[in-house]
């Protein structure tokens, strides 16, 4: 066993070392869930949602467990498990759920089968999008939520919370909605603690320290992902308590991390490159949202899903993007 | 002329010939409706739907052969054709199409244009899956459907009938919906019965019969499909009507036989991933029916086609559903 | 600098010659909405769109632009940029965006937005596409009007117009809603000119020149499509006043070009295949814009999308719609 940036790598096969091994697997599935395969990133991620709910804490440990159990059991490949890519949906799912649902003992019942459900289409995911070199991303996270979530509806025994309806995301630029330096301050820290689905500054703080722990670019376009999307919610008129709670923000975070840590050559175009996709991310926010008001879903994070797809597919093909592009 | 197993195999020309060796390739294509390339077994399903109704059992045949009619005349691949593969997607779409709309000498056209339709479907699917080698299964039927019931909102002359609404599928365990012994017995074999729309036990042990022709496992592991969806419809509240109907059943079924006709090797991993594919497919049926609700369509087969791709499209990536896995 | 056949080749690289290239990518971009690749048609296009409304003209003339721009400031394949594919998709997300927003600086300067971002959706579905040769049509168009409209729904500083409701569409054949000559006669110039959304038959005319330009074949199937749509649409019952608008029309012009000028040999099964999605493609407009009642979104031209794409799919795989495939 030895310690390497970012975790253990476990040499030996004794129980105690195939634990630990484990654990730092489901820990680093915990930091993925920001493109982060570092274990000591998904310790502080765990802290800062154990912080603002106990519940969400379990939850995301539960989740990512069951998920990571069940690619070990039908015998995925082992270094991809060890990177942590099959727990980060299975943590979320897993939030997800108990934050949509009555806790009970079938409501966690559920949230294991559907951890185990998200492995099974992550790895369809890496099959299907492999032909394009393009990651799943949070995917299996969003289609297994909606799809467990739906499924509610004719199941007597699943009661929904009453939070599931869009809450807070009215269209409003009312009196009382005035975007204040305390909106600012408090949504650009939300955005990011909203990841996890934890409505809480504190929280977003110390994943802002998780994230300083594994790259300190990583931590910076993460900031500067919410700072864009809360500006644009605020242009464009989206109402105070949606852009406080950090709602505009959470998925620009996560493609501003995905597309801005170096993917690109440093150059002008890359960043309006990523900039376009930050800020086309909270207007497919604000669509997604509307799109599935009918049916009473949230986004989660398909906005970031869809545009990232769209852009690391089109990426290799514009020649100011890569390295020595300037002089095609 | 010669007999094999499955049916036919026409070798001369003559008209005669021609004609047997044509009905052959539309009975096969009833019977690959539960995927089931056998001629025997398409008879028995055909006999099954007419004790039921005789117009469904019609439009069954009228629409196996719009659809193989279709592919022969645009040239598609010979030996496709006589595999009935051709032929399920009109089958099901004739069915569902006079199930929803007011029969009627307009009607029957829209129906044979819609079965047209689905072969052309067929092939852009054959195409499109092919690079992951995934079948298209029944999702021509289900997209040709949802395309041709959704139109007659605009079509004046085209009425939908009253069954349209999603009957049967309240959020419920009342009183009255209790689930007793012949719930059970009867949703069942009516799950079985509801792969062909047809709400009728009886018709279903009919079908059961016909995949025993085909294949003992076949017939074996779609008994159980329906019984999984059953048990999971139960287990978590579902309405004991929907229940007793085999509304929760049928996709199961199909997943069933999809993966657990001997697709990937005997072994508790392959059996723990067919089960999770079939309890994950009821959870699937219930999220699309409540999804497709405000626009008053059915789930159809959507959930089988969903969950059976992904498990298909994982299964090669997953090392203990190899043969010889085990050991890598 | 020459002149060729369908516009400009520009040799020189001098101030003036630039700007006329640039000229020339934009107006073949407008061209292209037909699939037109000649600045002349794009040129009568624009006149048709002024000749009816002066804000639309601006509006496809400005989208354009930022679409093609986006195109070569991140460094698109240059033969593809003057070619115009990278103009059309802007184009169309520009007229769209100003029919159903409030006109104002910050409506403006979203378009921009959304005209940048169609190059990204195009580049990302030619390399996604790709894979089967397979084109994106106006698929980036369709996914970017709808997100950015569905979007406005959150932003208090972006509204809508009362047209967005899908008007004209209900389901009648009342007494006033008679078809007649004149329904006929507008309708099928109405149709042509339902492309570029506009309602106007003396329009649909001049896009008519503006084909003949480019190709007689093209200007012929495009009528043949309108009038196909316009019979679907009336046989089965539609609403008098959207025949008469071209609502049925303009999707099916839009596949007839594509799929009717020359792409499949000259032979009975390849008549009958286009005759097939040509009609098919009426459907799926009437299927399409029930389906989205509920969010109030227009089908645009999404139901060419659809349809062109499967039967371009699976045009290769069937013998008869090959050169010398009779003989297969």
């Amino acid at each position: 066993m030895q310690f390497t940036a970012g975790g253990l790598v476990v040499a030996g096969s004794s129980l105690p070392q195939r634990l630990l091994g484990f654990l730092d697997a489901v820990l680093r599935g915990i930091g993925q869930v920001m493109l982060q395969g570092n274990s000591y990133t998904g310790l502080l991620f765990l802290a800062g949602i154990f912080y603002n709910s106990v519940l969400f804490g379990w939850a995301a440990l539960l989740g990512a467990i069951a998920s990571t159990v069940t690619a070990i059991f039908l015998g995925s490949d082992r270094s991809e498990v060890q990177a942590g890519l099959f727990g980060f949906n299975g943590a979320l799912v897993a939030i997800a759920l108990l934050y949509f649902l009555e806790p009970g003992a079938l409501a966690w019942a559920y949230v294991v089968l559907a951890a185990a459900f998200t492995t099974v289409v992550m790895v369809a995911l890496l099959r299907l999008l492999g032909t394009w070199r393009v990651p799943a991303l949070t995917a299996p996270f969003v289609f297994t939520t909606w799809v467990f979530v739906l499924a509610c509806a004719r199941f007597g025994r699943l009661q929904t919370t009453a939070v599931l309806p869009t809450a807070g995301l009215p269209k409003a630029a009312t009196v009382e909605g005035i975007v204040t330096a305390s909106t600012v301050a408090e949504g650009l820290f939300s955005g990011i603690a909203q990841v996890f689905f934890q409505g809480n500054a504190i929280t977003g703080a110390i994943f802002v320290a998780g994230l300083l722990v594994s790259s300190r670019v990583a931590a910076g376009v993460a900031l500067a992902g919410s700072c864009a999307g809360l500006l644009v919610a605020w242009g464009l008129g989206a109402a105070e308590p949606a852009i406080r709670a950090g709602a505009f923000g959470f998925n620009s975070v996560l493609t501003a991390i995905a597309l801005g840590s170096g993917l690109f050559a440093p150059r002008a175009a890359a960043a309006a490159y990523t900039t376009l996709a930050v800020v086309v991310t909270a207007v497919v926010f604000a669509a997604m949202s509307a799109a599935l008001e009918p049916l009473g879903m949230p986004a989660l994070t398909s906005p970031f899903v869809l545009v990232t797809w769209l852009f690391l597919l089109a990426g290799p093909l514009f020649r100011q993007l890569r390295s020595g592009g300037g002089a095609g």
